[in-house]
This record gives C-alpha cells, sequence and structure tokens, in this order.
C-alpha cells in the first residue's frame, strides 16, 4: 500500500541561513505520519521569489503539499502571490477576509498610535487570494489557507510556530483535507531500543529475520550512542510485524533496553522508584551531564537526590572521599577512582543507587596510555558493583555524550542484572 | 553582487518524519554564508530511492551541493550510489580506502568479538567512490568524499553531526574546494549579543538608528535566551555597516554582552582565568546544566573546580550547609536559599566565585505564591554578591535553559560590575 505523499515547503530567510532552526517541517512531519500520509520531503527556502516559487512547484507533485511562512504584509513576503502564479490563478480580494483583517489591524494601529490607512495596503494584499482558495482561520493579520488544485490540496499556513500549530488543527477539518485523510490509512508501529550493539549487527539480524515483510517498514537509526529500530506497518501487515518484532527482540535481547519510547534516563528512574531506591551521581569528564539528564525527567526528584562534579581532583578527595592515595597510585582516570566516586556518592549523598564517570574528554589531556575518549563508568547499588570502561577516540562532546549514555546504561543493567 | 549558490541535500527517514530535528542543515548553511556562498535551499528527504535521487539531481543545479547522512554500511545508506547515477558515474572500490576502513573495521570485529567476514560486505561499499571522487577522511568507516562535476563542486558528507563538522573542516580545504572559495567573495560580518531585552525592543532600536543601510543587510534573531544581531556586510558596504554597529552598541549598551562569538560559559571562564579566579556550581532546578555547559568548553578544567548538584533539600544542608532553618522559613525556591547555596559551593568547594540557582521547573510544584517558572540565581565572588529573580511561565526544558542563561550571565555581570 502507497501512503499518500506529503511534501513541505518552508519558507524564511533566517532558516535557510541556519540562523534559527526550523521547528515547523519537523512538527509538520509527525502530525502528517501519524495521520497516514508519507512525509516525502521538507524543502527550505529563502524569501527570494526565484527559490520559492521553484519549491511551491515542485511541491504540487505530491498529493499533500503544506507551506510555511511567507503570509506577512511586506513585499518579500510573498507565499500566497507565487502560489497563485503556479497555479495559474488569479488573486483577488476577499472581501470577508477584508474585513476579519482590517479589525484586527485597526486595533494594532490604534495601539502603535498609526494612522490605518499606512496599513490598508498590506491589509489588502493579505486578505487577497487565488481563487477557490478558502481561508482556515487568522493568525494576527495572516489568514490560513486550504486549497485544492488537480488533485493536489495545498495547505498554506503561517511561520511562528505556535499559530502554524493552532491553523494547522483548523486546516485538518477543512473539506479538502477531510477528503484526503479519507483516502490515508494510519500506520502502526513498533519499537526496540537497543545498546552496545552495532547498526550493521541490527541489520544483518534483520536480514537474518527475513527482512522487511511486505507492508512494514524498519528504520535503524543510530541515535544517542543507541540504536533505535522503528517498523511502521501498514495496516493489514500486524501479523507480519509481529513476526517480525518477535524475532528481532530474540536475536538482540543482550541489548534490548526498551520496547517503547521512553528514555534511558526515564528508564532508570522508573527502575529505582519501583524498588524506592534513591539515586545519586558523580561526575568528572561529563561535568554533570548525567545529572542534567535525569532531571530532565519531570518528577526525578521523588529519586534523584544530586549529584557531585569533581572535575578538579581535590574535589574528588573532599567531596567524594576519594583516597588520594588512590588517585596517585591509579590515575584519576581509572577503574578504581570510578569506583571510589560511586561508593563515595552513595556515602556522601545517602543514596542507595549511584554511578561515577572519569575519563578524558579531551581535546588536551591525552596521553599514550591514557588517551582521549578512555572513560571509566562505576555504578553501585546496595546488592552490586560494577565497573565498565570504554575507549571512544572522538570530540569533546561525543566523549562525553558517550560516557553519559554508558553511565545511565550501566545503572539499568545493574538494576536489572543483565 | 551574486554570491555562488549552494544548495544542501540533508538525508535521513528519523529526519524528514520529523523524529529528529536536523542540525546539520543549519550548520552548513551558516558555514558556507560566511565563506561568501548563498545558501539557497537545505532539502531534508528520507532514505528512498526515488527522493533522494531527485534531490540529488536538483541539488546539481548549483555551483555547490553539500550532503549529509546516508553513508553507512547498509542498504539503506544510498549517497553515494545515487550520486554515482545522478553523475553518470562508475562506482569503483577505491583500494587505498579499502585498507582504511578495512583496519577500523577490524577493531571494532574484534572489540565486538564477531569475524571480520561479517563486515568484508559493508567495508566494500563504503569503500566503493564515483570515479573522480576524493576521501576528505573517515568517520569511524564512512568516507566523506569531494568530486567536480560539471562545474558544481560536491561535498558529501556524514550524518552524525560531530563528525560531519570534522570532514567539513576537511573538504573545505580540498582542491576543488580552494577554487570554489576563490570565487566567493565572503561577506564580513559584525556581530552584537544582549541579554535581558527583547526582540522587538531591539527591533525599534535597529529602526531608530535607520534600518540596514545598502550592502548590510542585518539580522535579529533569538537564541538561548539571548539576542543575536549579525550584520552582513558585501564588500564595499564597511563605513555603513562600522556605523550602524557603533548606533547599535549604543543605544543597546546595557544588554550588550559581545561583539564576537564566544558563547557566554566562554567569556565567564575567560574572566575567572584572567584574574585567577576559580569557579563552582551549586544547583537544584538546573540539574547539572550550568555545570554542563562550562565544562562544554575545552580547557575549563583550569577555573572549574566541580558543582554540587543538590536535587533533594538534605543535600542542600549537607553538601552546602545551607541552614534548614534558612529552607524551612523562607522554601528552598528563595533568594536566601539561593544566596546560601553560592556561598556554600564557594566553601565546600574551596573555589573564589560560586553561582547558585533554585527554582521551579515544572510542570508539578508549583504553588500560586511560587508559580511554575519562579527561579533565583545568586552569585557571589570574593568581592561582592548579587541575587536575581524571574518568573518564566513556560515549559520543563525552557525554564531551565532559562536559569541556566541567568546563571551564566550573572556571574558575568557580576565580574564586569555592569
Amino acid at each position: 500500500m502507497t501512503r499518500p505523499r506529503a511534501l513541505l515547503v518552508v519558507t524564511g530567510s533566517e532558516l535557510v541561513r541556519g540562523e534559527r532552526t526550523d521547528r515547523n517541517g519537523p512538527f509538520l512531519a509527525r502530525e502528517i505520519l501519524e495521520r497516514g500520509f508519507e512525509p516525502a520531503r521538507i524543502t527550505i527556502v529563502g524569501d527570494g521569489e526565484h527559490e520559492l516559487e521553484a519549491a511551491l512547484r515542485e511541491g504540487l507533485a505530491g498529493d499533500l503539499l503544506v507551506t510555511s511562512g511567507g503570509l506577512g504584509p511586506t513585499h518579500d513576503d510573498r507565499t500566497v502571490e507565487l502560489l497563485a502564479r503556479v497555479t495559474g490563478r488569479e488573486l483577488r480580494v476577499d472581501e470577508d477576509l477584508h474585513g476579519q483583517i482590517e479589525t484586527v489591524s485597526r486595533r494594532v494601529a490604534k495601539r502603535l498610535r498609526r494612522p490605518y490607512a499606512d496599513f490598508e495596503p498590506g491589509v489588502r494584499k493579505q486578505a487577497s487570494l487565488p481563487d477557490g482558495a478558502a481561508s482556515v482561520g487568522l493568525a494576527g493579520t495572516a489568514p490560513g489557507l486550504v486549497l485544492e488544485h488537480e488533485g493536489t490540496v495545498v495547505v498554506v499556513l503561517p511561520g511562528p510556530p505556535g499559530e502554524l500549530q493552532r491553523l494547522w488543527a483548523s486546516a485538518v477539518e477543512s473539506e479538502p483535507m477531510r477528503g484526503l485523510l479519507g483516502r490515508a490509512r494510519p500506520p502502526g508501529r513498533r519499537v526496540l531500543r537497543l545498546f552496545g550493539v552495532s547498526e550493521s549487527a541490527v541489520s544483518r539480524a534483520l536480514e537474518e529475520a527475513g527482512g522487511e515483510p511486505e507492508g512494514v517498514e524498519a528504520t535503524i537509526c543510530a541515535r544517542d550512542f543507541e540504536i533505535h529500530v522503528d517498523l511502521v506497518v501498514d495496516p493489514g501487515a500486524e501479523g507480519e510485524a509481529d513476526a517480525l518484532e518477535s524475532a528481532l527482540a530474540e536475536s538482540l535481547e543482550r541489548w534490548l533496553f526498551a520496547r517503547d519510547e521512553r528514555t534511558i534516563e526515564e528508564q532508570v528512574l522508573v527502575l529505582c522508584r519501583a524498588r524506592g531506591l534513591s539515586l545519586a551521581t558523580a561526575e568528572s569528564c561529563t561535568g554533570g551531564l548525567v545529572a542534567e539528564r535525569l532531571t530532565r525527567v519531570p518528577g526525578s526528584s521523588d529519586v534523584f537526590l544530586g549529584a557531585i562534579v569533581a572535575y578538579a581532583d581535590d574535589v574528588k578527595a573532599a567531596q567524594l572521599g576519594v583516597p588520594e592515595a588512590l588517585i596517585r597510585e591509579h590515575g584519576s582516570v581509572s577503574a578504581e577512582v570510578a569506583a571510589a566516586m560511586a561508593s563515595g556518592a552513595r556515602e556522601r549523598l545517602g543514596a542507595e543507587v549511584a554511578v561515577g564517570v572519569t575519563g578524558i574528554a579531551g581535546p588536551g589531556g591525552g596521553t599514550p596510555e591514557k588517551p582521549v575518549g578512555l572513560c571509566y563508568v562505576a555504578a553501585e547499588t546496595p546488592d552490586a558493583a560494577r565497573v565498565v570502561d570504554f575507549s571512544y577516540p572522538s570530540d569533546r562532546e561525543a566523549v562525553r555524550s558517550r560516557a553519559a549514555a554508558a553511565a545511565l546504561h550501566l545503572v539499568r543493567r545493574l538494576l536489572t542484572q543483565t
């Protein structure tokens, strides 16, 4: 079954220049996927006539084209004018819409103490619609529009994310969109989350399980040092998806840590909470990143007590009770110090579970024996303790992220004893 | 003056489906703009053959095409294969590159305790280049490539942002890119960084300064709770840019904290280092985010000693010496407790400068008197102390980020006494 194709065109000079990151494309893509369309492309262009016109023209090749931005009152807001051009339609002032926009503009004029006449050209521009287009509501003075053109439904939305989301909800209820949605069949979704295995090993496991059956699309994607497997399941292919999911879960069991979208930090908190265990961290090279990830989760305060970021060796000794002799003998980047940091955090912070991280994040500080990327992670619970090490020669940010991921996953493994 | 046009093609199913937000397009766009090109379009597509092929074909219309992603060892990593197709070139194994990738893969195989033979098909795939393409270095087992095709320079980069950035730096040094860069005339750039002022106030200041002169393009953009003003200056318009920059710097002086691109955490570290002051943090609602931001900066260890993340009140008392009576009387979210946290961090961690942060990140925990978004930030140096508060009712992530920004900016203001 082919899903209807949706193409997204996002316009804004600051977006195509990377000065701001687009949030509308990803929002619309998720909305569209959930409703059973295939988001095939997100095109980001500036407000130049040539680039925007080309993007709109290409967008008409899909079953659905959604645009974001370029609806303001000034001359470089060109989306509606160019949409009229590429669909070969006349632009005409919609009198009803003109009245609505005029009301809003008169209020703004009053607030800014400027004559309404200054606003009138902008109001006429924003009230001008291509033949056949209908307004789905106003964002400030900018109308969102829906239009059907030779089998393609076109939805025109404003750039500010809050307004776009509001008018999208209204566009979904419009006549042309309801027709299109009737043809789409929302897919099911299965997820497997793995840690400690390579992307290519997962890919091989997929092949050995017989690959993608008809109606099931598998994507394997490395994210934050985890491997995420997503199955997008067409209606009717649920049995095949079940079989594939089971086969993968079995062959990859050793590394499987979740079959839903919860993050590893959420899982660690849930595991601790279920056993009434409190949690703390002792961090050197991660500089507080493990604590920061844990406290991103709402409600983490019932489990997570705190952290000691011991960047300097003096702080490791004074605040975590790591013996100075241990640091002298093994170096602050060592299995022994990582373990002492975890023990120290349990004791000093009064936590039942703690994890300690020490490593060389770089770019400086590496030696032949202890190169940049070498990290030790130790976890301790009331019943067990474990230390792991890894070497991940990379940039500072990557080494730190990798160490934080290793710390969270080690705690999970220790709590589930896998 | 027309700048050479650059087109960016970003591939990844998770990106076109909005499951992850693309960072590579914006990074490359900024890089390209700085070097005198016009980033004309960012196209995000999945790994489907049809969509990616179309995007690459369109990309060849520019002077520069940069791609991100699709370089892995598996069958759905298709960028190189499709680039060969759209440029009409043969794919051939590059023996030298094969050797390099084999070396990396043998190490991985050993670490994973798997036979190298499992990796060989992936190695051959990743070592296969279109005729005329040259490697600019490896990201894991994936080579970045540069290729010249009928007047268009094509740069092929891997998807992981850190790797992409590293190989981009190397691609810029390649022969074809040097040729292209020779034709571009990099615009000048002026930046003003402000904190504590609104975007619309800055926009008004720009108008009052006479707006954008010919040859100078001004963008005002809110990022991480700062306002960034960028002036892009065509060669020849330097005088006009100087005048505008001075006018803005004068009228916005109160909020201006930088005229270069250094982050606030870098500035704080530089200020401390210049005076030989050590630095620590005491964090509640930010959960380690301030420490994490400071330790992102390479070399921060000569200034930053560590942090106490005191999420639980017991930790505030035991590890930071915040009197329990103070917490009982004023509540843990109060100016008094923030100040005591900063003092405690100075004393316990032996730091000359410390900042304490406490607040209600939400979504739970708010009361009518102390709603979600209320935060207190206190900084203390050997000579001075200051507490600020703000109320920023928003989602958890935004409240935490806002509090971390406030903490770093408060330290800067205290150290510069502005």
